[in-house]
């Protein structure tokens, strides 16, 4: 006979059971595969097969193909908004099948991030912190029958890797060794302020509105004091070049300039940036970004 | 001792909470970001903080930027298709950071629009109903911390207001203040019949397929008794001026027509709609939609 | 009286009702509608109306209007890496409400396609195997009050008919009457091998990188025994019009060769390959794919 007490504990583990398939679980792909074609769909595949309860999500898969600035760019832009425990596979991997390593990051905010290291990490490393890293052990942790593959590292290697640690089937310690606190980093000009000019970079273009963003943050920004209503003088360079020139006034709404004409702002991230209202200020003016276009910005007197 | 009563009592609330878990929980997102940048993955990652049960699903994101006629048109095309309950999110803010209201607006139906009032609500407002309208109190639901930030309200309140109602974590009333039951309008022609003549503005373009869609509803058509097979005279004006001018039959497929002909049908809101098979009639014929593009429709005697 | 045993056993079958709540119920759409308007959403919101405990995925749908190549490809391309009882909904239906026949096929492997049976089912049936085919019988499997719509059966039967399947509300059986296990198949080229020469196909491009998909497996390649490094002479035709002819090594990784270098490769379906590192291949020399264009591949003495 089956007694009372073992139908409950069977219960209780049970109810533990389903109350645990309500943890985070997410897992959020980045690619620069786009979404004409049957790729993501396959690495979502991956995942599901590896756990159906995990819930998947996409960063972007419209990352320019090659363009590993710009995938690092787009997880520092949104990892910090995601819960501790979300794994971000980002597969931006020009060099697949060559020596570069096939990491998971943990930043000290508790993301997960996995990504060959070859740059993509160069943004959130510096600004989440590294908590450790670990290199994908691939005798492991690589999609079953998937050696004759060796074009695909994002479907048989780290959506399987991602989903197996989201869905806690394996621990961060079993991704593989640990490997030193530091990650492959493209070369990037760090913005200053000097005499009460700023300079800095253009990180990127906010593609869809064509907004500049540079990467002078607010809290530099502050040391010179900006009031709101105030006019700002902006000179945008490339390679050396002026290609822009123009004063503006610092606004708090876009809708504080009259439609077509420029400001200055805060984006999303509180990095200092500029506009046209309801304009697209980067065609207008054939501005671009990367590290070879430069930006000043100083008080008008 | 722990009585047995208790412990039954406690699965009892286990339980229910697990089927509560079970509830409807799903955000819907609609925007004019594109899919090529971190915004979108932004306002998902702040509604997965909120609560990792809400299921995410998207509208469009890839609304003309600013087109707020766009985003009201495919909100009147999807919303009474989603269960009520659903929490739709509508970012389409031109006006962001100025005097323009955010609001929550529940239809008759049930369903939730989580949106700036700045004329995204025209087209839902009178084909849904408004059961109730409430403005968001942002001293209260607003992300914690994004004071500082003024551009992306998406982000910063819609989202988490819209996730937050979706969980559970607020009731509706606790939104905000209810709002008088009315909305920000984008002026529209209305259909008309007069002495057999039917006339109607070209509410959008089914953009994919090339195909216009009229705003003439099928009620209407029917009161000049169509028939399939029958000839109509269709004759589409811009600014008043003729541009296209034909004779069609009304069709109940598009494979009723040879290849590259046209034909009159019934889109699937049911509004009058005009199509070559298999071909683009607004690129074919230069022709666009909204408020300055009108149609007549008359049976061909 | 409420015998405690009627008490358990309410438990017990709660219990039992979540755990299956637990099961795959993934549906996976793909269509030609773009991500513009609101049809992919409208299809979602019909499926979390039969159940808001389904998983809703996308295959693509960004296949190129009434592309049912394409459609058949991606198909290929995508489901053996879904788990089994996963429920693809498929619409690319230039016949919608003409005679093709609505069906649910099931794969040997266990997935089901819900789809127009136009050609769209080519490549799974020979490459999964048919388990059954089912007709659609819309008389139960569509959408309530959706008689009067005839032109988006993707919204009102597939849509419809895959949530139910998936979410367990109809067994396959339900979906209608067995069919003769056969589909309406596309002609395609095959692949072959004659006096060391291998011929085939363009299958498809790689769209985002421009590389170059052929129909020739793994399998035949190897019956003339390639190394990695060993040189290949390509040919590509046009309509049977040499478009191309180069020499390029056999390679394991893109990298093996110089940036812009064109190397033969297995894609991540083990077919054979042609691309330029870094480069795009289809662009640089003109190629597209289809049924008109082959290639020969050879060794190089």
């Amino acid at each position: 006979m089956i007694s009372r007490k073992s139908i409950l504990s069977t219960f209780c583990s049970l109810l533990l059971t389903l109350l645990l398939q309500g943890q985070n679980k997410i897992v959020v792909f980045q690619s620069d595969f786009g979404l004409k074609d049957g790729a993501v769909s396959a690495m979502k595949g991956v995942a599901m097969s590896v756990s159906p309860d995990l819930k998947l999500f996409d960063l972007t898969h419209e990352i320019p193909a090659y363009n590993i600035w710009e995938a690092a760019y787009r997880l520092q832009q949104t990892v910090p908004y995601w819960p501790a425990g979300t794994v971000f596979v980002s597969v931006i991997d020009p060099g697949v099948g060559t020596t570069r390593k096939s990491v998971v990051l943990k930043t000290k905010t508790g993301q997960f991030i996995v990504t060959p290291d070859n740059g993509t990490l160069t943004l959130v490393a510096s600004s989440l912190g590294i908590d450790q890293i670990r290199e994908i052990d691939e005798a492991v942790n690589r999609r079953k029958d998937s050696e004759k593959s060796y074009t695909f590292h994002g479907r048989d290697v780290y959506a399987y890797t991602g989903a197996r640690l989201a869905a806690g089937i394996i621990s961060f310690d079993q991704v593989g060794p640990e490997l030193p606190k530091q990650v492959v980093s493209l070369p990037f000009q760090k913005a200053s302020l000097e005499g009460g000019k700023l300079k800095g970079a253009i990180a990127i273009l906010d593609v869809q509105y064509g907004n500049i963003w540079t990467n002078i943050p607010n809290d530099m920004f502050l040391q010179i004091n900006p009031q709101f209503g105030e006019s700002f003088h902006v000179a945008i360079y490339h390679d050396g070049k002026k290609v822009y020139e123009g004063i503006m006034p610092y606004s708090q709404t876009f809708g504080a300039v009259a439609k077509g004409k420029p400001l200055v702002y805060l984006n999303s991230l509180l990095q200092l940036s500029f506009a046209l209202n309801q304009g697209n200020f980067a065609e207008y003016y054939h501005v671009g970004s990367g590290n070879d276009w430069s930006v000043e910005v100083s008080r008008v007197n």
